[in-house]
């Protein structure tokens, strides 16, 4: 979870601006994938290296290329060079434990955020980062891992010639990346939200210690989502907000929308954090509850048999000189003794609702 | 509880802007109520197509349009050409997990917000969604179930010729129906309110288990209400602030007045919150301090007669040689020990104030 | 405590602006004063109706009209009438449910705020609502109960001509009857306060189980308080910054000190909360140590005491064969080996500090 | 602690402006020292009339009036009419219960604020009020008592002709009027930080049921600190950012270090309140903790001794027909049975890490 | 913890402005370091005076000073007078409490912040004070201690006369240096990060009473750090929003990456905290389930055993009339009873779901 932490302080000591991968190293190759399209056109490249990608590019046109794994840090130097990307934005790139956000530079606006996958077997969901690169007339963007997460896009942009994919600009593709990732982050939230409602089901019904450790691991990944989710909400604003060079009216419209989707994960976020600290409460004041019952009962039992135990045992000395032992009906007054002694205590303790 | 998220959850790969309902499947046949009127006239039509109620419309009047269920997606398709509604408009009123926001286009305002029905018999409330469409001369409201909650403002547009609703524009038609919505808050918050206050004299005068998880259901329901209340304050707020383009002057004084109700109701929702929380408090302070009386019983129980027992099973004891057994008033000097043991202890428990 | 939720919630269905009174029926009779004064003259009228308190009137003063109770629908209708009030505002003084607001309208300020009254007896405070309707040349105030609570500044008017407050404007009066009811809300924090102090002594000399039911029902109080004066705020503070219409720079820099007042009355119940939060702490905590204590008696005795009984019935078991039992010092081995359990235990414990 | 409400609730039904004295009757009496200076003069006057020290003082240059007692009504009405003071100030210098805060009026600033006195002996700090005039050629400084916090200020005053103390203007006197008393503060803080490091080492050491008392009275003690010096935020900030009539840029640049001194002092409240809420919850673990160990003592030795002890009740019964009894080796079979009844429950316990 | 609070306690009468090093006597000698560097040239001079360094200095280019230690206030004095540095900030250099801070002044900007060290040995971090003078063409930084942490800059200042340190201005070598701080701040961040994943650890598989106060440390430490880099959002903020005076725009691309840096560490802060205080609840829940536990095992034992023994201890009695013990089957039949009474309970414990 500290991943962040970690890695950024393994970088103490090197000048701001260097190009290192700092995430774990993946075991499948980097793949490139170039798209270059117009209304009419549509081309489609998929590769190790520019080279494979650029040739029969569309020369007049949309770029929109999508890297998928960072560790190839040639390739993205090459990609830097041909667009014109600032080191810090490409430093940003290979820094996979960034926060989410946008900055605007010359030729282009920066945009990192976390994709997040929910991993129905293991229940809980993977997190990477997505950089994506919106200039006039391209966008770049950079996934962590290879997960096909903008295929249906690909798909779109390549069937759909009279749709609005086409049509638009760099911006509205741009929006359409982000969209995809914030449709993810619901299927996450549905997974949590169903792992929220099985332990509420148990809690109500039979709490058990283990519940405390899922409720802490549920509110650990509450905390990493809020994190990263929180953040978006500014982006997205800040691109909302920004001048009208790079973002069309057109887009404005969808980008509101998905505005207002973000505010809606944020909202469920919060609902759930506080669900599970309602349900820890719920949780704690059960446990309290039947440590309380726990305790009746002995008390119950002890105080009804302890007395007459001691009258059992007083009567089981071996003084030679006890008048009682010899009376004829002894046995049966003690007897009787033990059993309004026994009767009594029933009746206090149902006067106290305790039985 | 969760359905918003569920829905959203599946529409994950769909380009925005597709008109999918992801409401429940309800039995009704959805009702389309069109009612066209000016200060002199009015008419009204209830069918399931826009033909039926097109027919014998007034010309020049305001129009205003109810739909009561949203699975006839046709319908509203036909509806979203006739007033150049656009997609993304759509796709919001037939997705019912939104949070309630209100969004400026072309030609009109688009608002959406919740339902809360009071459903005395299950203790609890039901909750659909509205959206409102408001141009220059109609308003078209979308409800999510069939339930008749404008009946009244129907009614009062017929019958009286004389009154403000007839004369004033579509702002103020659109202001009564938030109005109306607004004032069922109120009967949902007395609902839940006398919940609390029965749950708070069950808790002080004789808590139970079951209390707590009353209490947990009960702040349930205020997250969802407040989670759909909060963001009205924005809604009214951005309507009241507004240009004068769409609400005169004179809907604006009664639209702050429902900001202040709106207002109120989120106020008695953190009240009932506050509330909630304290009474918890109550309750598990009320838990300690049984369990302490519990505890305090089986001590005073035990510490008596834990040594007196003792000192019987001595003598009880079957060595040969134990001269004290032989003594002649050994058993009366015994109890005698024993007596002053109970009293001492007695004596020790009152000054410690547990007896 | 709900009163207004409920009252509201029986509103459902009405029309904006209906004139209805939702408060308890009370069994006096409204009352109206109606006073006219200018630096040279002053008159006064009290009675039931419009016409009984018009006569005899000064032409051209201020006028400062004061309805005690609101059940008279019609005479604060002929009032409305008079004094062209937006029927809104009649709806809001009828409605004795409001927040605490301020309101502008063509021709005057609406006010509407709550008083309290510490009750000494009941050791708890009733609440009713203030408005004020602000003009330029009168102040019309409605009181729900008949308290006389303006007493004071009548008689002021009356006697003082040299005074300020015959001197100034509508505004100045105004001001004095706001600054009157914050004052009677430092009788209520005072009231509340010697509760608090109660409460904390008991709970340090000595904490009982009511003393949670204590601090509930002052926390209750303190929501309650909470809710109705931090508003104030804001309608003092928009006083303030209005333009300079209505309110004369004189009466600003009173303003301004009224306005330190509602901050302090503020704070204080923020730091009143505060402490009752942190005596319930200090209450748990105690219940807690006590049951502690409980724990380690029942422990220390029955830890000495059961090995040691055990011992005793293990010699006194009938069995035909146990050559301990015929042992001729067996009976002051086995004392002496109890009486070595007892004190390894007592240092046991000791070392624990236990005891 | 409550002073403020109660004194306040005292004033209620006296016009605004009375100028009445609502602090504790002091034994001492007022005294008033007159300082008039320039960067070649030096003049000082003390006694307890205006006319004792306007004599001889300097005709041109700087005043300094500092008063210590607020009982002699007269004496500062007489001062109001000499510098024009409004009525609403001088009742906040004799209402000493006023929230720090900073007012302009025509002809000079009003300042008031609170000053904090550490007492090493009674473990707690002294709080009196400090009102300040802030005039173009004059400052008037009104302290509640006669503790001498303002000897150094006069001595650099008298001797150091060459220090900016003399050159500067009247702003720069009241700037180092506050910075001594938010020195002061330090002091405060310094011990209550003491105080906390003490409770804390005992806490983790040896917690005690007095400690939660202690805690609470730290809070308490804070929660009266926080109240006072918050607002002095804002004082010293709208000095800053006030017109340039009276603080001139040389002042202001200490000024804004004062800022930043309130604010290190806001900051160490808080964490000291944190602190305290942290200590607070070590306490309460470190109780249940005791109680755990407390509980598994009892438990160990009882689950040990109970079956054992009814294993030799039951050989200890008297029927006639017991086989057992009989056997040669039955009370060493009966003593087997109890070792390894005693040593199973060692090991379960051993592997449940209770021993 | 509170040096600070103390420290500026022992200030208390001393007039602004007065230079007193406030730190702890350290046992080094105080060191400067000037380099004196031009794009093409690079000079630099070590010593304990300010003469050993200036000689040799390049003539135009930018100045950087590093002082490490700061008790030889003749040495800060000096250059106080060479480069007109404001009393205030030599006091504030001086005092080694001062909160992150920025300041403007006439020739220069004065930053204040903390550098943290982690000491992987003590578990814990060290702390120093860092101020830093920008002016056009110097830059001076004071260190509390003599850490070498800006050893690398220099390094780079010296060797790589192509890169981006040499060819910028000073606003670009005083980014570097609060870069390296901030960078400093993650392996702070790492080192508490992975206490906190070892505790989670044990606390999750073997809760120990410790395990509190390890928390309690943690919780102090960061409440340490949390106040010392909040306040660094606002000093880069504010460099950032600063005239274009002093920073350049190439500078500031790189500040707002310092600026996200900053953000970043602040989340980390407070998502450790949020992490901290829900792994207490886990603790707290833990402790309760234990005690839950140990109870049950004491209740269950106590209960099945006490009425058993009760029996035995009933036919111990030494009645001489006690007809059931003269009965064949007596033994047997009681036997039979005890066993139906400990069959019963752990029916009835098996049922409640306790074993």
């Amino acid at each position: 979870m500290f991943r962040e932490v970690r890695k950024r302080a393994s970088k103490v000591g090197q000048p701001p601006g260097t190009a290192t991968f700092t995430g774990l190293k993946k075991s499948f190759v980097p793949r490139m994938t170039m798209v270059t399209y117009s209304e009419q056109q549509y081309h489609v490249a998929t590769g190790t290296t520019l080279e494979e990608c650029t040739s029969g590019k569309i020369s007049n046109g949309l770029t929109w290329i999508n890297i998928q794994g960072l560790q190839n840090v040639g390739l993205i130097q090459q990609l830097a060079a041909l667009y014109k990307i600032h080191p810090l934005t490409i430093e940003d790139i290979l820094n996979v434990q960034q926060r989410p956000k946008v900055e605007e530079f010359e030729n282009y606006e920066f945009i990192t955020l976390k994709i997040f996958l929910w991993q129905p077997k293991k229940l809980r969901f993977a997190a990477e980062q997505l950089s994506i690169l919106l200039g006039k007339d391209f966008v770049i963007s950079f996934q962590e891992s290879d997960t096909p997460i903008f295929k249906n896009i690909n798909e779109r942009l390549c069937s759909e010639s009279t749709q609005r994919l086409r049509q638009q600009g760099s911006d509205y593709l741009a929006y359409r990346l982000i969209d995809t990732v914030v449709d993810y982050y619901f299927l996450v939230l549905e997974g949590l939200g169903n792992q929220i409602d099985k332990i509420e089901e148990k809690i109500i019904s039979d709490p058990a210690p283990q519940n405390t450790r899922t409720i802490y691991r549920l509110k650990r990944q509450m905390l990493f989502l809020r994190k990263s989710i929180w953040p978006m909400r500014e982006v997205i604003s800040h691109l909302l907000q920004g001048e009208e060079k790079l973002i069309s009216a057109f887009t404005r419209l969808y980008m509101r929308d998905l505005y207002d989707h973000v505010v809606q994960a944020i909202d469920t976020i919060e609902t759930f954090r506080d669900m599970l600290s309602n349900l820890l409460d719920v949780y704690l004041s059960s446990l309290t509850n039947r440590m309380n019952e726990v305790m009746k009962t002995l008390t119950i039992i002890a105080t009804i048999f302890i007395p007459m135990t001691f009258l059992a045992s007083l009567y089981g000395m071996n003084f030679k000189y006890m008048p009682e032992l010899s009376w004829h009906y002894g046995y049966y007054i003690v007897l009787g003794i033990m059993l309004a002694l026994a009767v009594g205590m029933l009746i206090y303790f149902w006067r106290k609702k305790w039985i």
